[in-house]
């Protein structure tokens, strides 16, 4: 009866999303969840920055904005970025509605339809789908504790069909959890110099390292800003302020802000004036770095309490490492294993993660599970992994 | 250097955004923004709305919420749209970021490449945007006093391609000003019946009606909720609150809900919350339609300053017809008189408007002008429109 375009054969709900509508149920333990914890928001620093507004402010917030964001935003936010070291000056910076969006408009201006993109494996579901719904085919590499693989990629890069793009989540990743080492970084900067395949580096969690000595590890790509590498560098508010006010951002070279700065014209004009007002005092005021600061903390204790609950109950066949940052723990099964298996028997028993093939390109490696630790308080942990390691036992032996 | 998609070939600045820029100039009287005047906006309902929030609320707003929507928006919205007489219960509805990412979606969801679609021309500039960005074929028909002309629409539906939809904006429209008749409604529901074109809808500007004689002309074709139509209905806060919440939404079919549902999930995730939750209080308390009740007797104070300064300095040989509600008066100078030169002579002198091939799906026709009266001041409409009429005669004799 309706006629719909091809590309809603590409689309499928995910897992994970069906999954969110259990999550609600308050006395379900969730892990599946990665968002931040309710209790975290700096509530009291927006009510601040809220009845501090002037009228004109106010006026303004309630107004549309330039397409590339509200001016006094891209002023402050060019100042946080610069302190991570980032190439502010001789690129441009587009607000977005969400990082999502910003992954959602590069693949709009390189994919079209049957072009090859280079992912790593697993892969933040949110990309996943986006490709998708412009029709790539995705290739997604192994990872390691260090980052993707080198000879995956030197081989996928001598593949006669050159891939429009890289992405790359390479601090704190989604789901995998690891952060990229200082040499694995370089080895894929020396592997695509000059071959004008644009990395996308995709910075969500790199703020939310629990230990200095990582400072040099999340130093972005873009900040290192090779000679011969064209990096288009997303990041987002929805860790460091808050995911409903839905804003994130690009900083990308000159040609692919003038295609991005279109093509955002006909997604939504511009992202909400009224939360771009709020994030532009949050950074003025200094209270993003105070915050920060205190998430770093807050989130290290509630790793920690994963790592403890996760040592005395997992068993020795379940490989893992110990979170560095960012909000996630990957734990590989047994080749074979079913994680959905898994997960029906967890959910009995009123615990939730997200299975490993939510996050497979493919849709089919199920031998992972991804633990959420950000949004759950220390007390449900400790409750809910045994519950999880119980139902691993049941099913794995 | 930089590999673009196809896609990057069909988008191009439109004028009207390269002359946003200029409207900036505190200097210009601006007739050119299709916004609502800054001093308008309901700053003291909304600080009230903010200052009353519960601590959850807030954590709610600064949160991720579903993608169709906050579910307590979701509900209010719906009593507000049955108030209408829209079929609430027998479609669904999503909140979409600006009502511009709803014809977005929808357009997602519908256009293949070289898909025909049918249009009005003049058409609203971002709806054209849109399709291009699709690769659409817009077919755009030419209206008159009382709507879309019925014999073209009867011709365009003969022919052997199918359209894949019909976008109209049938109140008020951007940039045209007119009010779709009773009649002519019901001329295209005829047309349109069992002929499995959907038609999308886009009511912007409808509550701001200047005489209650309208309301029966305003009566949305999904209230009319015609057998054998599919009409997928937009809306948007963004002239009953303000466009910097970027809130809109769509009420659609249950079939292409699902479909749109997972198109936004890789658009954005979810429209902002932290803005959600205050329009949803918004419409609780009543204060919307209050707001509604004073912006139409502001807006038509504005648009009759405007009638007036035209009857006085406008050339007998310019075509308009004054405003019965809605933003904009849309000029028809004699043919083959080009807008562009007109605006060139006018900027000189200190006011600008729109010129009329912005409008145009095919970029050409330019014996038009769109006048704005919602963001201007009575006393600069009373300045500026002897500038813009004293460019007309310099240009057109």
């Amino acid at each position: 009866m309706f006629r719909f375009s091809k590309m809603t054969d590409e689309l499928r709900s995910s897992d994970i999303r069906n999954l969110m509508s259990l999550a609600i149920n308050p006395d379900i333990i969730s892990f599946s969840g990665g968002m931040p914890g309710n209790d975290l928001f700096p509530l009291k620093e927006v009510d601040a920055i809220y009845n501090n507004l002037s009228e004109s402010k106010k006026q303004a917030a309630f107004q549309y904005g330039p397409t590339p964001g509200y001016p006094p935003l891209l002023e402050s936010l060019k100042e946080f970025l610069r302190k991570k070291g980032l190439p502010v000056d001789e690129n441009q910076l587009i607000i977005t509605t969400g990082s999502l969006q910003a992954i959602n408009i590069l693949a709009k201006v390189f994919v079209d339809p049957g072009d090859e993109v280079i992912t790593e494996n697993p892969c933040f579901i949110g990309t996943i789908s986006v490709l998708k719904s412009y029709g790539a085919n995705i290739n997604g590499l192994a990872i390691d504790n260090e980052g993707i693989g080198i000879d995956l990629l030197k081989g996928a890069l001598n593949n006669p069909v050159k891939p429009k793009f890289l992405y790359l989540t390479p601090y704190f990743h989604n789901p995998a959890g690891i952060v990229y080492s200082e040499s694995r970084k370089q080895a894929v900067i020396d592997i695509l110099k000059g071959k004008e395949i644009p990395l996308i580096e995709d910075d969500a969690y790199g703020d939310l390292y629990f230990y200095n000595e990582d400072i040099p590890r999340v130093k972005p790509f873009k900040a290192i800003n090779p000679q011969g590498v064209n990096v288009c560098y997303t990041g987002s508010f929805s860790k460091i302020l808050g995911p409903g006010l839905r804003l994130g951002w690009m900083l990308v070279p000159e040609e692919v802000y003038v295609q991005a700065e279109l093509c955002k014209q006909a997604f939504d004009a511009c992202s909400p004036t009224f939360t771009q007002v709020i994030a532009d005092e949050f950074i003025r005021n200094g209270a993003i770095y105070s915050y920060i600061s205190r998430l770093r903390i807050e989130y290290k204790k509630q790793a920690m309490a994963m790592v403890k609950a996760l040592k005395e109950n997992l068993p020795d066949y379940v490989q893992w490492t110990e979170p560095r940052g960012g909000f996630y723990i990957w734990l590989k099964l047994p080749e074979g294993a079913d994680s959905s298996e898994i997960f029906k028997e967890s959910i009995k028993k009123g615990a939730i993660f997200v299975t490993g093939k939510t996050f497979d390109p493919a849709g089919k490696r199920n031998n992972f599970i991804r633990l959420s630790y950000s949004s759950t308080p220390i007390e449900k942990i400790q409750k809910g992994i045994p519950i999880v390691t119980d139902a691993i036992r049941k099913i794995c032996g």
